[in-house]
């Protein structure tokens, strides 16, 4: 058995043997940078007006107005002192601008411009340069292409990206007391749902389940079954099948397929009967089949994998540590998960924490961890995964 | 002017007119519930073993073991007082059992099975009905669907669950300046990415962006532009064109479409020239076109609109109290949003952050807001929303 730490650094340290497509700027959102984006001019690319208003040449409290100039214009201007022209946002400002005055700061009387405010060089202008010089390092390869990041490369007017592909992830359950939801139970029998939940988390994080199987415990179909997802996957998940029962085949299969396992068993809480293993470059998590158990192994272990496969130099949910909302009494010496809820100040720790209940998974936003047996007060502040 | 709580509240409090369909559990991630889920039966259905090991009845420290219940099976068996099963996790426990004993707690000579434990009754059976009753209420109509509700969904064995329809969104960028990326920029123009980071955060969050165009400050082509997106939209983004410049003509055309202002102009920083408006179930924002405010505005006013229209009974994003990394004046008497970094135990304002500039926005996670000027210390807790 060995520790989180262990078990994440193992993840960690694996070669990937990675694959790279120039996708259009469009649908790269959620995907990890391929390389190193520069900025291919200074931006913005020429002084330019941060406000609708008038561009004015010289400081003085009236001018003459002598033109105007809209966004997009691309003929060369100059201002003589005294002189002001019309201008809007993003509008390249005339050469010899002071300043831009805006135009709810001012009044007009026919052609002359007043001012009712002290006017000061450079204000209201946005400087060549002033957000990103030519040649910049922008983003580095490996980097999150979020929503604002998307935009901050369209404006360097790059319209194709190459990106780390995505692993191609299936996942298979297994268990004969599992029948698929919609078909009629009979007592003794139980509705799998997890492959469902790990279908939804990874859609969550933006990966694609490209298939899923339900396998019955018998060996040679579990063995052709794993053999088969094997052969067409990066990354195959198994849940259920993994425990030290008799009718737990999945760990053999595993072998004779050639699957070299990395570890089994982690001393965490739930989630404790988790295997990893790889078969040249396609890694296999086999999963308890405990819902909350298999959940939490997910967003622990199975993410961060994930992530490193699409490229990712940094891994995992986003860590905080935040007030209890109540006492706590921890008494479990494994380290432990515990369903709580993030509220705007403060985390609860929820009731029902056995790792067959979903039920206060569903109903709460974050896990709190705690390396071992612990009494703690109201307000004290405890480490919490934002889920 | 409105405050933003004015602005929040005049979305909030929109009728709109909601569809529904009915879909397939594994496509329902990330929707919201259009009906009541309550559990058709008691969860789990009958006692069950939530180990590997042996059913035993009677208190005693050796059984005799008489058969074997795998999971899955659906007989009716019985256990004598001093008589053992081998059992699996989730297979149905037999009448009469007292306790499971896990096996790692036991030890087997010929058909005699020997406890290295004190047997306590009960333990690791789980009882009929333990997670839910039948009949309980499990979600109500307007709850999010989460990878963890999935799972209990599933095991409650619906293969199909109600669900609102999300709004039909479509995105117009306007202004004169602006060219597509990938093509030849001339001086004085800049590259169009709002449309590209609205699209991307729409994705971000399960929407999808079905279509988008960009028009130039033409009166008559942003009136039809509009006109024809508004027919086919539940919501429509516009960027940019919503300012006071003379070249804005979006407010107009929109007034001439039939659209209805609900506010114009909200009280914050970036974002104040931020425009919400309806014409019968179809939503209109127009956006400020400088990068950050447009995402800020995003984040802030439409998310919750996207939400609503979705079903959701509560909206917006994951705000937290989490102390400062560094001293901070804010001079702003504008309520003001402020791009920031959430490491684990805190969270750091970053540099640049100008409306237009988006930099800091794509290397951050958060927006810290402030209502007012204030000057706090390092450590101080500030309100932070994660983005």
């Amino acid at each position: 058995m060995i520790s989180i730490q262990q078990a994440a650094e193992i993840i960690r340290s694996q070669t990937i043997k990675r694959s790279v497509t120039v996708r259009p700027l469009s649908e790269c959102s959620g995907f990890y940078l391929a390389e190193e984006i520069t900025s291919p001019f200074d931006l913005p690319s020429f002084d330019n007006s941060a406000m609708d208003g008038y561009a004015v040449c010289g400081i003085s409290d009236r001018y003459d107005i002598v033109g105007e100039i809209p966004a997009g214009d691309t003929s060369d201007h100059s201002l003589e002192p005294g002189k002001a022209v019309r201008i809007f946002t993003g509008a390249k400002v005339p050469n010899r601008t002071t300043a831009v005055v805006m135009q709810e700061k001012s009044r007009v009387n026919g052609s002359v411009l007043h001012i009712e405010e002290t006017v000061n060089e450079g204000q209201n202008i946005r400087q060549k340069g002033y957000e990103l010089a030519e040649g910049d390092s922008v983003f580095k390869s490996g980097y999150f292409i979020s929503p604002a990041s998307i935009g901050l490369i369209g404006s360097l007017g790059l319209d194709k990206v190459k990106v780390f592909n995505k692993p191609n992830v299936r996942v298979i359950s297994t268990g004969n007391e599992l029948i698929q939801p919609g078909e009629k139970k009979r007592e003794g029998e139980i509705y799998e749902s997890n492959s469902f939940a790990l279908q939804s988390a990874l859609a969550r994080f933006g990966f694609n389940c490209q298939e899923k199987t339900h396998i019955r415990d018998n060996f040679s179909a579990i063995k052709t079954g794993i053999a088969d997802y094997l052969e067409q996957s990066d990354i195959l998940l198994i849940s259920g099948g993994i425990s030290v029962g008799d009718y737990d085949f999945v760990k053999q299969a595993l072998e004779e397929n050639g699957v070299e396992e990395l570890f089994y068993k982690v001393r965490q809480k739930p989630g404790k009967p988790l295997y990893f293993g790889r078969r040249e470059n396609t890694f296999v998590f086999a999963l308890p089949g405990n819902p909350a158990s298999s959940l939490t192994c997910f967003y622990v272990h199975v993410l961060p994998l994930l992530q490193l496969f699409s490229g990712a130099k940094t891994t995992g949910l986003q860590h905080i540590e935040i007030p209890l909302n109540h006492d706590y009494d921890n008494r479990s010496d494994r380290p432990i998960f515990l369903k709580a809820l993030v509220d705007h100040q403060t985390v609860s720790i929820l009731n029902r924490q056995s790792s067959s209940m979903i039920h206060s998974m569903a109903t709460g936003n974050a896990l709190v961890f705690f390396d071992g047996q612990t009494k703690l007060r109201k307000g004290e502040r405890v480490e919490t995964i934002l889920i």
